[in-house]
């Protein structure tokens, strides 16, 4: 990641700079929204093309983001330089485990490795619809 | 934070050690719904008693947060020790800018310190419902 100059204070990322910094990382949040509640899962993902996917047991996740809108998100911050950044994914979840559509056939090009115990027989895929990063040099 | 056993892979964390976590760390990302889209912001927070405040400028997280249906979550990996953890607060976003009752005055305790550029007037708080967390071991 460049770094950005100390005039520049806060800049945009732009949506190949985004997908290059997803595909840096593997832990992640996603956002789902349960009965009018949204809920934040910390979760182990990879990305293949521009399809962020993950997998999980039976239970919360899976219940809720198949065909709900959600949003993942990844971000970091290094106290040494300063520079503070975070990239936002909005878009659709779709139970990626078996099905043959195109966003099922990309995400399932990659494999996540879960850190987290217990069996995990299904897998999620994020359709993004809007890629969004921002990058900033802390505040003097 | 205590460490666990390998034969405990996953745990839940009490809420008075989640409140404990939360009070020793300072970056965190919140989670609103905008027209039925989820999205999550990364902010720089405080907690005063059980009530999480960070600051904000005019925009969608001021716009869309106060007295809506929220969720803050923070979470952190160990590489070496192979020990990940994340807490989630769901609750209610409020204006604690300059209201006068309880959550705000307890959010008001505290100042938060945003890291990020760009001035930042109002206060955001968030009233708890429930506080959870849990610890894993790296699956072996």
């Amino acid at each position: 990641m460049k770094p950005i100059g100390r005039a520049a204070a806060q800049e945009e990322i732009s949506e190949p700079a985004c997908l290059e910094i997803l595909d840096q990382h593997t832990l992640g949040r996603i956002a789902v929204v349960v009965d009018g509640q949204p809920v934040i899962f910390p979760v182990n993902y990879v990305i293949s093309g521009q399809i962020i996917s993950f997998l999980t047991g039976t239970g919360s996740k899976l219940s809720y983001a198949p065909d709900s809108k959600v949003c993942f998100e990844i971000d970091g911050y290094d106290s040494t330089t300063g520079i503070g950044w975070s990239v936002v994914v909005q878009g659709v979840a779709i139970d990626a485990t078996d099905s043959f559509d195109d966003v099922s056939w990309a995400a399932r090009a990659a494999t996540p490795g879960p850190l987290a115990p217990g069996a995990k027989p299904f897998r999620v895929a994020i359709e993004p619809s809007k890629i969004s990063g921002r990058r900033f040099h802390r505040r003097e």
